[in-house]
């Protein structure tokens, strides 16, 4: 379909028909799909009637092409001028096939298999016939308690960005009208949900203009820069105004100033719930603020549907307003070709196929064995395949280890630990026992683990968190392991064999209790429906671990926010000559994390030589080039993330200690050196001053290169504007 | 001296001379001090040469008649236009005589009491010579675990701005010419030195401006109404840039938009730091930028005397910025009356008298009796003469109760808890025994602890943390009370005898191990030097407990920031019919502190009657007045602090879940009842817009009255505005 005959589509519409585009309802409302069809208890309750349904715009949360066919085939069979619905759904981390969650992801640093995560989901997604998905999420995160730190990649505005971007590029492609496996991606949240006040979900967020646009901001802006097609807004406040009414942030930052002119959704019934946050005092006062922010669509709540026909009517809306709002659903489902294709990918067989098929859940595989970060090794690790090993904990075989967002995938099809340990050991090698539950532990467990520990050479102990401890929701005062784990774990080291601990959970944790009496540990996060036989693949070093942390593991949960681009204060702990009391610390704990971003440990070492530059001096036309030979000087091949860091000694506001520009994943064989050579740009060095503007000082910079954010060599620079 | 002698003054000084009154310099650098008089090590290193001490403006820290007199008498001799010195120190709450810390004086809600410390204070400091003291902070606090929490009074900005204005009304007077025992109060720290984030002292400080003008501004700018003569900038930054060189918040808001034309001073060493803040290259720029600021006085470092001439030189500053700032100082003088009377107060013969005096330390154990907040009382207090006790623990005998800010404050001499309890208990009804160090716990403690407890009736435990774990750098990650002492409390619960904690600490508490071990928990804070009899006074039952918590306890560190005039959100916890797991919360503990603002027991019980409105509908012309009849319904007289808070359900912005109004302190003799009024007006409900303009907004509110911020009655009214 033409663009104008968009335009003539749209003049067609009664102002019903276009409200009706305006609202997203759950699939069990539409014929067709499995609970819907009926006028029954949720409908009748919240004011829908069949003749909304019929004229609404897109669908939440149905897939399965035999389900979503028929959805669509009846929904055109009543929609008077032969509108399509939009089918949207939550694929975050792989649909089927699922994926390591986001925040392991982000420890790949790899944005090739990131992309390719995402456009298998899409494939997946796309066969079973939706059209859009609510990814990625472009959230910077700070705040482990917070539980949705698992859907995001981290700390860091330039990596997230970078992932942000990839994961687009694999959901959408380069033709979203012709490659009917791609989805529409929609970056959210927009924006700073990752800020909730006390890591409370849904909480407060408030911060400067300047701290939002500077590491806020940046992320979701690429995902846009890469073409996402929608926006979602967050549930939070910022500045005290909730964002689906924030008409600052939506209509005059993104709409205005940025230019997006795709469709913007609410979350789950965040125009409704302006009344709680209590900016308005009423359902018609919500869909006033809402629309006016130029929210599109509303998911899950009939505000739009109830109230802007007399929003319209006594003229508090300008009708074409509404019109503006349609246009730009009914562009996107132009865009995906639904007016000439409004079945596009869904293929019942081809769904068989497509869906967890073996190529699907190789690169689930290989995704996650580079999520995985090796914290700790006291020469336990890698396994001898001849070992007895005795695999004991709640995750020793346990489907819990798709994390939240997987509400597609198959715990019972998915690899688990204790028949992949089964598959790669030698025969008769692994006894498993469960040692304790989640949040629970027996003295009968123990006596049955003990037995097992006591015959192994091993103990590997598959510990962490259920995956309803993070995710929405999922908020957590204590980000330690729960205690019955920690006492399962301190009476293993007891009993004086080498201890392996693998850990599955959906957030930074606090290590007490961990790190001390394990000989080793693995961070295997959610690793999604390859997980086990992705974490064996590692422990018994078929791979070499080279996942990266993009968040900072603290101390302790009094360290919170901490987190490696920090600024220096006026009185900095490690100054020299500084005061001993009078500096900026606690007394109790270092101001450094326990393990910092981009720490991460291998089998094999690496050694970097000092950093060469091109010149000391950069100006607009002349980047500097810098050089490092990182080395492997281990016995095995291993992969190593050279990070490059930057700081600007001086600006006309404060600046982090560091911020990290570039980074390249290098593979080398024993005793292999490669020459790392980066180039930073006047460009690079630009940041937010305080009238916003955005631009570069001259002056003094350092340069850092390292294998993580602390072990860093340095270079000083100098920036001349000519 | 009238003001044109003082510009006539001014156009006779060299530029030199003009600069150097900037400068403050502590008082070892001047002759006729204990250590000064010579230039050596610290001046020599400085820079800082005697011509510069010479014409230098105020000194920092110096106090006694004598010395002072010393000092400023040697100055005069030498000074060429016999401009005195400002004498300048930090009384915080107290000089000799030392009140209980500021958010102990908090928890009284007693302002008469309030103003009266300050004047004592004032009085001690006057005629030791001092003129200005670097008090009252207004900071409001959120987080435990910075240590300065102990030197504001609380979370609220408007019960801090109540306070600050009787503070300011103590230190100064009606007039501060005339009555030389007052001092000129310097407001600190400008601004939201209290949002440190992480709770980590000097750390950066980040929030919207709007936050900032609602919440964190108002207590400031209470004391500045109040006519405090000075203002001392904070060490954070706020929106990246450090305040010491912040025009925005300086120059422009405190300077211009508030009309504020005293002398502001930088705090200690705060100009130089804009060098580790990384927003100034060198010196040159730090001066520059602080003079921009107009930043008067620069403590303790050098950058105005060293760069300022030649800044001034190569006219990068306006001579007329350094005279604004000279004048400003010279008016201070003026207005203290130096020119006439430099040595003003001092006084030696009087300073034997007044410091110290009985009545002093009569009015520093009535507000430490108001100040104590009783926490749990399970029928154990108050005690009776005749009981055995066994008084144990670190504070059982220990002078470390005056807390930080305390320098002249004499441990010797205080009240100590030992003491206090030989003085009320029959004769030979006390033993006494340490238990514990604040973080070391032996056996021979413990076994001596163990003797005294098995022959008491009732163990009192003295339990908390030393001075140094609060205050100015003392911020600790971990809030609860150090693990010996818990320990300790523990095994004395095992004894099977009645326990009562007393609690000496600078901060709210997690209570966990002391809660549920104590079967009564006075919080004591750091009472000052009259803290053991009235302790014992309130143990007794000679007095009643009426302090009533100004800072919320968290259930645990994991629960920062948790206050209780908080925003809802858009998923409240509790509203009817919400989703159980889809809510903002803490999978692990609730959303409500431990203890509330405003929370606080007695030795009787009252009971509220419902609210009674004169109307529902306020306009800008009619207020409305609420009456609450409060009845004493236990068997002692009793103080009750009645509270007022209002919601405003639906605002442009989000206002909080309450505010404070309005409250008042009753006295009530058992079986009494009080008609308690509270007029609230249009005016009272204005807050800052997101244009940032203050103003009502037509609607709905609540109005809530009750002993503290949870246990409330409410009442529904309309504002409207005609």
């Amino acid at each position: 379909m033409k663009d104008q005959q968009l335009t003539s589509l749209l003049n067609q519409m009664t102002l019903e028909e276009k409200i009706a585009q305006l609202q997203q309802l759950a699939a069990n409302f539409y014929e067709g799909a499995e609970e819907g069809g009926q006028i029954t208890g949720p409908m009748a309750s919240m004011g829908i009637t069949d003749h909304m349904i019929e004229n609404s715009g897109s669908v939440l949360g149905l897939s399965g092409a035999e389900q979503v066919i028929a959805v669509q085939e009846a929904h055109l069979r009543k929609n008077r001028l032969g509108i399509p619905l939009l089918m949207m759904a939550d694929i975050v981390h792989g649909f089927k096939t699922i994926f390591p969650v986001p925040l392991a992801i982000g420890c790949s640093w790899d944005m090739e298999r990131a992309e390719l995560s995402a456009e298998i989901a899409a494939k997946e997604a796309a066969v079973s016939g939706v059209h859009v998905t609510f990814a990625p999420m472009a959230d910077l995160v700070r705040d482990p308690r917070w539980g949705r730190v698992m859907e995001s990649t981290g700390e860091d505005p330039y990596l997230n960005g970078r992932f942000a971007r990839a994961f687009v590029r694999g959901f959408q492609g380069n033709d979203l009208t012709g490659d009917v496996s791609r989805l529409a991606a929609c970056v959210k949240h927009f924006a700073a949900y990752g800020l909730s006040e006390g890591g409370r979900d849904y909480n407060t967020v408030d911060l400067s203009e300047r701290q939002l646009r500077e590491y806020y901001l940046p992320a979701y802006r690429a995902a846009l820069d890469e073409g996402a097609e929608m926006v979602m807004t967050s549930f939070n406040t910022i500045d005290g105004i909730p964002i689906s009414g924030n008409v600052k942030l939506l209509r005059q930052l993104l709409r205005e100033e940025w230019g997006f002119d795709g469709v913007l959704i609410s979350d789950w019934g965040a125009v409704k719930e302006l009344i709680p946050h209590g900016v308005a005092e009423d359902e018609a006062e919500a869909a006033l603020k809402a629309i006016k922010a130029s929210v599109d669509i509303e998911m899950m709540t009939e505000c739009y549907v109830h109230q802007l026909p007399a929003l319209v009517a006594d003229g508090q809306v300008d009708e074409s307003i509404i019109d503006e709002a349609v246009l730009r659903i009914l562009k996107l489902k132009q865009r995906l070709g639904l007016f000439e294709n409004p079945l596009r990918g869904a293929d019942i067989e081809k769904e068989r196929e497509v869906i967890f098929c073996d190529a699907h859940r190789t690169a689930a595989r290989e995704l996650a064995v580079k999520s995985c970060v090796l914290l700790k090794n006291d020469q336990v690790l890698p396994l001898a395949t001849e070992q007895r090993i005795a695999l004991i904990g709640p995750f020793a075989n346990n489907g819990d280890i798709l994390g939240p967002w997987s509400w597609l995938g198959s715990t019972e099809e998915a690899s688990l630990l204790a028949p992949a340990f089964e598959a790669r050991a030698a025969a008769g090698k692994v006894t498993v026992a469960e040692g304790s539950g989640i949040e629970s532990f027996t003295e009968e467990q123990w006596l049955e683990a003990k037995a097992a520990a006591l015959e192994a050479d091993v103990i590997v102990l598959a510990l962490g968190e259920h995956s309803d401890m993070s995710g929405e929701a999922g908020s957590r005062s204590d980000i330690r392991l729960p205690e019955a784990q920690r006492e399962l774990l301190q009476r293993m080291k007891t009993l004086g064999k080498p201890v392996v601990v693998v850990l599955f959970n959906g957030r930074p944790l606090d290590l007490s209790g961990v790190i001390e009496n394990a000989d080793a540990i693995l961070e295997a996060w959610f690793p999604g429906s390859e997980g086990g036989a992705a974490i064996t693949s590692l422990l018994y070093g078929d791979e070499n671990p080279s996942g990266r942390l993009t968040m900072s593991f603290p101390v302790s949960v009094g360290q919170i926010p901490v987190y490696y681009n920090h600024f220096n204060t006026g009185r900095p702990l490690h100054a020299p000559g500084a005061d001993k009391r009078y500096v900026s610390q606690y007394l109790d704990i270092p101001n450094e994390p326990f393990l910092p971003f981009g720490f991460g440990l291998s089998y094999t070492t690496f050694s970097y030589s000092e950093p060469i530059l091109s010149g000391e001096i950069m100006t607009k036309d002349q980047p500097i080039k810098v050089t490092v030979t990182v080395t492997n000087t281990g016995n095995v091949q291993g992969e190593e993330v050279v990070q490059l860091y930057i700081r600007d000694i001086s600006g006309e506001v404060v600046r982090p200690m560091k911020e990290l520009k570039d980074f390249a994943k290098i593979s080398l064989s024993p005793g292999e050196s490669q020459e790392v050579s980066f180039t930073l740009t006047e460009e690079q060095l630009r940041y937010y001053h305080s009238d916003l503007s955005f631009s570069s000082d001259p002056g003094q910079f350092k340069l850092f290169v390292g294998p993580n954010s602390q072990e860093v060599k340095e270079r000083d620079f100098r920036l001349t504007l000519a």
